[in-house]
């Protein structure tokens, strides 16, 4: 999938360094980074480091959204919260077109790292105030923004915000979604003071850039400084509950049980088998995350369990056919252990393929800058494959540290990467924004 | 393993019913067992039923102790309070020999149910009562206990009272255990007000017994009224921490990862492969009860996962060599899927033989009653296990209903069984404590 595009280094981290192109102030983007981490930080108990907490609508989030709305206005932006919280500021053009948008989230799971989101609304931010330095005026509006929930780790629905504003998701639909206390959606945007009075559906911009971290390994094991985002596999998440029978696991023999617990243990075994059959091409992936027995006690046989599939592929065919035949096995399983199988689809979202003409301006940068770089298909879902339903859409993505690892403190990528990112985000938005 | 003892049926549920044998108040002790199931009472939120939640030394727990012990002395009992928090009772004998000894315990898993344990306490309690009421005065003195902390489910260890009373556990251990705040035995017994001055090392008595619900189906499956235990068999805890690397579902190619709990997955598989293999017998027994995978998110590849297995066997040969086969599964597992596999037995039982007298007068009762009975092994460990090591212990298993369900607010034997048991355990204990 990845075809290296070696070209001669010229790294452009400060105005000036090559000469030509603007580039971003590095500093200032990290520092603002560190400090939007500030909000929601918490210490990992087992290893000691710091991740951010900083789950939608809670007070952490709040904090966060305050801070970064501040930055906005002292930016100069005129910022604007739609019904759904969604967060814009918008810098004049010298015409009255459509806008480009740049954005992403500052919403994170509740054990998360700094950079994912973040940093697509950060260097957005930064992009701004490096225009407002260089007193640079563009052709078209120039808007940045960050989106309500893109995580879903608290509403149980992720790509909220976007969803809502590019028209996949009714407001209504959104307002009604609980947390695990019942606390609904349009209540804690309330509470938070983020239930703006703008629509919630967006003008379809001329264009919509998102930069983020890779949260994968691919660009680091390729040795590659910038990835291009063609698009975004499909996904299907599952949530199944099993009823089998609670009994005690010293007095019950093994043919008198209906084992919730085993009947988790092999979906599980054969999720993995599925996906690294070849039967669903190189690129399928499966994952049991959550298993959830109960009572979850050493010496009784679960009666109940929750467990959940996600299964991601680049293809929508071979997608299908994967999910076919989990449910044909799930059948199966059902009837030969005794143990009922209901599945609730959780999410679901179809292959979105990038806008090629911004994938083209996007390599053009990294090339110029002597940026190693390469086509990517992103494996998580971002805010951009909502916005890829209304405009030309791309994405950037910079490697991160320690495998990729991300949704935990570890999670890092290098200054240098930020910046890199960050500037080819500023020379993909001027170009756009100086478009017809 | 169920020979049926098929007797003429001569139910003697009162006194005079059936003219000779004496008989317990079965009113009586029923409002007693309703009575201290009040005590930690809960509703269970799916299904609406009352169950017990009274964890060893919880104030549920204290306050259970102080109404069964206040029981003990209204029935005239001289009652001591050992140093791990042992209650006993004790009837003066006509003669100054070792006495007779018949307890359970009244702790409760989280979610138990009200018979478990409360039955044999309060049915030694009610043949007191009769002694009472008849002015029966036995040979040897006749103690009725309750023992601290049979359950194992606050502070890991089960038959934790009973084992340092007959010297498994050394004191000093039990009392350092931690619950999963951190709070000791120690502290807790004597927060509750019951860390008592008595040794707790119990003088060998004449005869231990126990009444029991089963806590499974084997009796009622077989339409028995009445099961005498020949013994427990062997138990083994263990509890695996499982350590891979957590990745993000959607970005982390199947080859690069190293998920923990597809290797539960993959050992709950192995187990009950190994349970149903006719390997280790017909009653080899295998259990994942717990799975708990870190961080338990629907698009997080588990880093960390912990898991128990329980396992039982009726012989400790065969016990033995299923341990070994798990043993050698789980190094080839460790090594095949790059995941570390730490393992801690947290439990680890022989097979307990009962004494074969105890036995014969107990299913002579069942006889002369008319009661259908057969011998039964008991798939569960018991306060009588710990006793069977220092004197002629025996147990009197009584079916329960809904396939013997246990640990749960559905447990439940019928008014009939309870009063059989309690009956065969008054008959018992007279034989013992008048023999020499």
């Amino acid at each position: 999938m990845i075809a290296v595009t070696t070209s001669p280094r010229g790294r452009v981290l400060e105005v000036g360094a090559m000469g030509t192109p603007l580039a971003i102030n590095g500093e200032r983007l990290l520092s603002s980074v560190h400090a939007l981490a500030e909000l929601g930080a918490y210490v990992d108990e087992r290893t000691g480091l710091v991740g951010v907490n900083r789950l939608a609508l809670t007070d952490a989030d709040r904090a966060g959204r305050e801070r970064v709305k501040g930055w906005f206005e002292a930016a100069g932006l005129e910022v604007r919260v739609d019904r759904v919280g969604n967060v814009y500021g918008r810098r004049a053009g010298a015409e009255a077109l459509a806008p480009v948008i740049a954005g992403s989230h500052i919403d994170s799971v509740p054990t998360g790292g700094r950079y994912d989101g973040a940093l697509g609304v950060l260097a957005a931010l930064e992009v701004v105030r490096t225009l407002n330095d260089r007193g640079v005026t563009t052709r078209r509006p120039l808007e940045i923004a960050f989106f309500t929930d893109e995580e879903g780790a608290r509403f149980g629905t992720d790509m909220l915000g976007s969803a809502v504003a590019c028209g996949r998701i009714p407001l209504a639909d959104a307002y009604a979604l609980t947390d695990e206390t019942g606390v609904t959606v349009r209540d804690e945007l309330a509470r938070i003071g983020f239930l703006g009075e703008h629509d919630e559906r967006v003008s379809p911009p001329r264009a919509y850039v998102e930069l983020h971290i890779e949260q994968g390994p691919v660009l680091a094991d390729a040795g590659l400084e910038l990835g291009v985002v063609t698009g975004v596999q499909a996904i299907s998440w599952l949530e199944l509950t099993l009823v089998g029978k609670f009994a005690h696991a010293g007095t019950t023999p093994m043919t008198l049980r209906r084992d919730a617990g085993l009947v988790a243990a092999r979906v599980n075994v054969r999720l993995h088998e599925m996906a690294t059959s070849g039967r669903y091409g190189a690129q399928m992936r499966a994952t049991m995350g959550r298993v959830k027995p109960v009572p979850n006690r050493v010496n009784i046989v679960p009666g109940r369990v929750i467990c959940t599939v996600d299964l991601r592929n680049p293809e929508d065919d071979a997608m299908a056919a994967a999910e076919a035949e989990l449910t044909a096995f799930l059948e199966e399983l059902s009837k030969q252990s005794g143990v009922s199988i209901a599945v609730k689809q959780t999410a679901k979202t179809a292959r979105v393929r990038f806008d090629a003409g911004v994938q083209s301006i996007i390599a053009g940068h990294a090339r110029a800058a002597g940026l190693s770089h390469a086509p990517i298909q992103s494996g998580a879902g971002h805010d951009a494959q909502e916005f890829a339903a209304i405009c030309p859409t791309g994405m950037i993505f910079v490697p991160g540290e320690f495998d990729g690892i991300s949704h935990n403190p570890r999670e890092r990528s290098t200054p240098e990467s930020c910046i890199h990112g960050a500037n080819i985000l500023l020379r993909t938005l001027l170009e756009l924004a100086d478009a017809a």
